[in-house]
């Protein structure tokens, strides 16, 4: 049972750090999460500060680079690893392209994808597989929320050829979690890199990164985390660090001689980062992890998330014309649903018209709505009437 | 002669707008511009706005989308073409990244560089020739800053295989000017495409690129327009824009069918954005942009600069012990000079703690101090009594 109570106690002033959440009833931390006041404040604190110091000096070339190591120290706290692997980029898009176009590919090399991939993604690798004569195969992971066993499609899709398995830690239409580590394992069985599209996975799942094994891991800092838009990141497992070639390049990445000409790339992460970027953003992430690592560790977060989905999800199924297409308790803060009686785009209209903020998606055709720790009980309720209402 | 006073009367009210150049004596435009006021209040509001309707939402996605859109026009209307062939991106480098990596190279192919580019351009263009089988050619445009003529040296350069010539409208060491337009002809006659660095002329010089040609023309609005760190874009001439592939992709450049697959690129400069961005930046050059704007047009803040880099040459050109590396009045905003009795970044440090930003340049080894319209008369002599003390 949710303990309505409790959960609701604790998140009245934690809440009010987050304005974006209480003018409204919010369903889309998928989409974007809100920005903590503290991160606002860093964001202008930072802008402030360069405008002193700077906005172009020694001291500020060392401050930023100094809360730029700093963002990737505590990201790397997050998920586990050391600040060496990550590389901080503008988004989980640039991410996954760094590492697709990384990979020293050959003529004939097949890249897997699931059929539950962002078509960013999809988009990215059909360029690919074009200029590099690639061949891309799709494996049917969706069918597997209720039932069967992903690893085992993943298993039956791997080909003599395959190079790179691309699929999501939870599916972004579904979410589904999936079973990470079994099929990293799997796959480096067969020389297969995995690149993991983490946008929903990271600031909802705890993460240990070292335990999984995945090679890359792309993840975005404004959705889970609550952090601005325009950063992110990409984890580089050390051991195939070295086999991926940079892209898109910029002084970031590289080490310079005395008289200006480049002469190594980075040793560390920094070697996929490429010229100026919003620094003051990073600053505003860095403020949102702290935000949530002082509320709770990240499990305790996780089960919170479950708790709440779970009973969005309970008080979703009871109703006539909504389905939820996971027929057992969500493992993730994305709670899918068909309706019976109503078009989805129809709903979230109308729910968007009354305040309450959701969004569709196009394949399954559906509605997704998603449940943060942040969510309060009430709200779910309210959620549920209302559509009780509409339908 | 200079009109010192009617220089300084005009400024006086207008330099209040820029918090960054009030408190110190700021010399570095080239590096990076001072924020208007108004831009981190366009930058505040945009995240207020943000967390008040979304984050993410109906109404924020078309808000912001309006938004980006609002941006591209100022910046098109800035450069004299039309929106169409503006591609928004993080900074001059990715601009520069995307026309590298987007060019359908032929093994074989030759890269022309000029002496004077960017180490992250060159390491750009090491990769690309490594990855592509290219060959790359360097010619000297450096010694043409007093002597010899640039087109000519450029001239000489090309050979039947060349494809590309990469280089810069203002030279970020020594501030030289190079005939675009010339180059630009000449480059075209021999089927040669022209990507341009503009990163130290977008905001300094007056331009219409309708009329230059280049083929690509990759700017950053953080150095001579003021606006925030972590917006830039690209031009990209019409007449060349099929030929151009996506390299980095997301969902900002593509189309996608009902059931979320892609289906085509974008039919404008958006084919080559890829995904979520800092948003709020975007608003904050483009109040940036209007503030210049509302100030004089662009010829006027040119020919200011212009007045007022030409007082520092000649000042400087006066002490014993520095010399200029032009030996006629500069063209730009940029002034470089030798130190014959100190080091380039004793004399650099030293000012800096007295409050003088400026910044060295590896080669050729010099200091290079910056003007924009914005410097007053005051603030340049203060600098040259700095240097006569230092040296």
């Amino acid at each position: 049972m949710l303990d309505t109570a409790t959960i609701t106690h604790q998140l009245e002033q934690h809440r009010q750090e987050f304005p974006g959440i209480n003018n409204k009833l919010y369903f889309n931390f998928g989409g974007q999460g809100p920005l903590p006041r503290a991160s606002l404040e860093a964001i202008i604190d930072a802008h402030k500060y360069l405008q002193h110091h700077g906005p172009f000096s020694t001291k500020v070339n060392a401050w930023v680079q100094q809360k730029t190591e700093f963002l990737r120290q505590n990201i790397a706290t997050e998920l586990g690893v050391i600040p060496e692997t990550i590389t901080i980029t503008e988004n989980v898009t640039v991410s996954c392209n760094i590492a697709l176009w990384g990979i020293p590919w050959q003529n004939g090399d097949r890249i897997l994808l699931t059929d539950c991939e962002h078509p960013g993604i999809i988009a990215t690798v059909q360029e690919i597989a074009k200029r590099f004569d690639l061949t891309i195969s799709t494996c049917p992971i969706q069918d597997t929320l209720n039932d069967g066993d992903p690893v085992n499609v993943i298993a039956q899709a791997l080909q003599n050829n395959t190079r790179v398995l691309v699929l999501s830690h939870v599916l972004w239409n579904t979410g589904q979690v999936l079973p990470l580590a079994e099929i990293v394992q799997l796959c480096h069985k067969n020389n297969v890199y995995v690149l993991v599209d983490a946008a929903q996975s990271v600031g909802c799942l705890p993460l240990d990164l070292s335990q999984l094994q995945a090679d890359f891991y792309a993840f975005t800092g404004h959705k889970w985390w609550c952090g601005p838009a325009g950063v992110g990141g990409l984890y580089i497992r050390p051991e195939v660090f070295g086999e991926l070639q940079p892209t898109f390049i910029g002084w970031r990445g590289i080490d310079v001689t005395t008289d200006g000409q480049p002469s190594d790339w980075k040793a560390d992460g920094r070697r996929f980062e490429v010229a100026t970027s919003a620094y003051p953003q990073y600053e505003g992430l860095r403020a949102a992890i702290s935000v949530h690592r002082h509320w709770a560790t990240a499990e305790k977060r996780y089960d919170q998330i479950c708790q709440l989905s779970g009973y969005l999800w309970q008080l979703l199924s009871e109703i006539e014309g909504i389905e939820c297409l996971k027929k057992t308790p969500p493992q993730s803060g994305l709670v899918s649903f068909k309706t019976n009686t109503i078009l989805p785009q129809r709903l979230v209209q109308e729910l968007e018209r009354q305040g309450f903020l959701l969004r569709t998606i196009a394949d399954p055709a559906c509605v997704r709505a998603c449940v943060h720790y942040l969510t309060m009980p009430a709200e779910i309720e309210q959620l549920v009437v209302a559509i009780r209402k509409i339908i």
